[in-house]
């Protein structure tokens, strides 16, 4: 009942590379706020930031068999991403495997279990999101499957998907939704630039986003401290 | 009921720019082990150390609406801390908000719950003690409370106390306590330079503190290993 | 009832020095998949490698004083060993300890609590395994032990045995073993080094471990996907 | 963008009767491992056993407006299986929610949040799985959907599937395999239910299984301890 | 420094046995959702409710002195709350000091640390909410403080307040505010009477409480599923 | 590699019959305070409490086919203590391991792992001291070894040992300190019954101990509250 499917569809390159300018927070916005994995999985190491194609692939718990099997379906832009079909902690990847799959293009791992060889993996610069670092290795005795639908992270993800990753997390962005996203990823990052420029100049977002007559229809008052002397020190909070 | 409360009273200036010179082990110790937030508040980027004084916002679960709100009562050298009403891991803090409450002099963010764009905060230099790194944003949709005292990490906070954080972690000093604190923290801070130095000699705390008898007395003996040859290796371990 | 045991037998210098050449996930699996303790006693800081001889102290909960101890019994080329007798998450060791030491030659610390003063252990390059960061710190009332064996992260660890430490945690080679799992962690690097060579070139794990056989006899299928264009994206992925 | 699904289609209502009979441990082995959501989602009070079919939710964080609008989509026979678009500890579900599904025939509540009001849902009889217990409620704020398929406790379970809940947790049958799958459960408690027997008389699974071969196969061996005399106690054990 | 308070005032008796006939999910809901402890503070045996008076404990990690020290201070109607200076999961109470305490009419204990003796408590009815069940006993060598202010699951608690625990957790009312809590649990539980009684006829909420419109207004839309046959089961869910 | 060591020694039955009339938390005092298992391992049911010899198991991840193997060397009075040799949340045990164990007079499980069919446990009286509960199962594809020293739940257990096990967890007592810990039990619960009388007749801990020089001697002032009125309620709390 295993398989491997080869060749699925995959998004479109142009978004996939329009998608690596922006952070995961701002993608999971601009969709509407859906597709976030579960925050605990992490980068083993910090400061990358990428997107690519998801093949997917689902492995039993302590069995990275299937990873090698699944490199050869993986081409220049992918992400790894790998789910468990029971929580494991053991460590399925580590720096041969970065180095074969790096060889055939792919940008990171994402995987719901554990990685190893964290030193060696910032070293090459190889990025991984995982839920455990664990040296404890795997066996390759049972057989899983490549490029069907998997949860990893508490999300769906099919093969093809977009995912983007960086120090916050791992987001998810549906195959066909992916040039949407990327549009909407811009129009909020433009908002954004404006709203920074203001911000650096001391505007408050309660006079920019005009919030001060809502804040009072829900009730909130303000008053001054009994003991506060606003020259003590804060003038800044002087109003 | 929701109330923001301006010019609270703040910690003397020269007490919290005498308290940044110290670390969150050495101010804790100074202060009779007293003001340690959960531990589980960690910095997320490392290598920053800072004192101001709080700002307190307590707010809705996965909703930041207050955030904004408190921007206006920060001044130069406060430090925000923020505790929600339940325990949330949503991103409540992000760069945008880091532009804007830097504008306004904030050191630093210490947050019971989520903060997200880890990435820009690290390239800013703005340092978040967080519990939670998560890109799941909030709504704006209910009000809370600025500079009540609040419940952050397991201690009470209230506005204007002095926060000193590090990668150790976050402490909090009572406003009123802040010189005497400094005054302990120096103390201690020379007895311990002291101590290092003999240490760094190579004199054992055993006799610089006297504490053979003390631990014999509670019924410690010191034996030979039956196979232990002082020559194999660790002749430093000979005594 | 407690006991300082000096000077036991230590594994061999030569096998320390040449298992410190290579990583945890190499030692561990060298040796048989043993004695890896719980992957959630983690560095402190990134990046360092070490192996060391262990000094064993059984420490009570929140209370170092025995740490006091074992600093004497320490020689080059050690690594302490420190087990709680009841979980603790206080902090048993900073730099004052870690000056003390370091004048011995104790190479790390590993520890199943707590540790702090992160900021200056990173900047003396002093490393540390521990399973918390804690700012509070420890009493010194009660006595323990010395170069006893404990179970530290779940592995039951013997004095003068081996401990090889990095990025991806601790592993324990027993004493006696020091020179045979050296020389299987260099069988094993040899082997890796050759599959390194072949991965960069693009070759497949499953070609170079003539794998197709075995899965395709455990049940295992290669479809391709019905709306999957080999031509769209991931041209590496055509097989 | 949000949407109830009326009427979606149920999985056959002898097939779902069917499985009620049996364990989630023994339907998760009969459908081939598959379909078993987090084991964190634990029974709020023991000793309930149901099978039913799902009525999704998907609902936003610290918000149960969408219950409301869940209970007029349930009928007999029915399981709510509620899943947050980011994790929350919240009481989403109290007595009050229980009386009025109960009251359209649902069975029980899987929840990958919180609960409340235990205490009354035992005396009810009214099962709930959850991942929390927490008196924290919610707001009626924002909307989401139902009759969607979604993500809970790490599984995609779409409306209409079967849900199987006991003291071991909570799996999901696919809709349209229930049928395939009772059958299976069937074989297999038949199965078991001889081997019980055999097991009760005192006969060995490695004689029933014929496994000492395979296991001597394997590198076991057998040896008796130098110290141990089977006289002393155990004398069962003496083989 | 370390202080025993004696005679506090208290809340009134009256308010306290009135709140004892309402849940914590209740009286939460009654204050305006404040005052709830952390939801890991778990009841150590199911099914006990009750109301009292609080008697705060500020302990040393692992250390249980101020214990017996508190006993003295207890009177009928408290409830004793204990919290840790620094986290400890060591067993502070068992069974003996239960004897004690019930000597003197104290009704529960709730602390943010271990203890033991489970059965024992379970057999006597003596509730517990503790973070920890742990058979690790603590020691005598540090004084505390009896009756100020504690942080303990989060919350301050103040002596004299009032709590309340069952199977959902631990609330605090603040002393001043028992009889106005009383009075809105009461205001509450009416309604949700009446609400219950519509409830089991099988009315919705959705129509009782008018919601259709602001769900509209909201953007949720309702469709039939394009498969879905409203007689294939589930007959009361077709609307 | 893979070993089963038949008949090693068993602890004195008498003195094993001795400590099963003891609680966890006492045997554990009685023993210095050593050999507590993890409190994370938790009865999957409560109510128990036994105390038996240990045959000791070490599992592969995920993998129960030693759980068969070892059926055969235990006897009457065992209990199965089982260590995975790397964590698994597996359910490695279920109904169906408990007939057979049953049958040859065994009285638990110790598993610093998974377990399932919680309700036919329960049902059949068969203890369980668990890491998890998991409906995952395993496979049968790696070899182990029995009755070899094992690390359980952060504990040395070797076979032959003693097991306590009660609703506070469980401690190893080892074999050949069965006897005297037995006496040491004894002599602790007879101090204790006559302090349990004391207690019940509201004597307090302060007066038979003697506590109040030492605690004054500490440092600890008793103050009368500013506002207290002893009459307002908790009469008892006067001294």
């Amino acid at each position: 009942m295993s398989v491997v499917v080869r060749n699925p569809p995959r998004a479109q390159r142009a978004a996939v590379e329009g998608l690596s300018g922006f952070g995961v927070a701002t993608v999971h916005e601009a969709q509407g706020r859906t597709g976030l994995l579960d925050p605990e999985l992490r980068p083993v190491w910090q400061g990358a930031r990428v997107a690519g194609t998801a093949v997917t692939v689902s492995v039993p718990p302590a069995d990275n068999w299937m990873l090698h099997v699944a490199v050869e379906q993986c081409g220049e832009g992918d992400v790894l991403v790998v789910a468990p079909t029971s929580p494991s902690q053991a460590g399925y990847f580590g720096e041969l495997l970065a180095t074969s799959v790096a060889a055939r293009g792919v940008r990171a791992l994402v995987i719901d279990a554990g990685c190893r060889d964290v030193a060696e993996l910032r070293a090459m610069g190889f990025p991984v999101w995982a839920r455990h670092v664990c040296a404890f290795g795997t066996v390759k005795e049972t057989v899983g499957d490549v490029n069907i639908p998997v949860v990893c992270g508490g999300q769906l993800i099919e093969p093809g998907d977009v995912v983007v990753a960086d120090d916050d997390g791992v987001v998810r962005v549906p195959r066909l939704a992916a040039a949407s996203v990327l549009a909407a990823s811009r129009a909020r990052e433009e908002r954004e630039a404006a709203l920074r420029a203001r911000y650096e100049k001391g505007e408050l977002g309660l006079d920019i986003h005009g919030m001060r007559g809502k804040l009072a229809a829900k009730g909130l008052t303000w008053v001054d401290h009994p003991d506060g002397t606003s020259g003590e020190q804060g003038a800044g909070a002087a109003s």
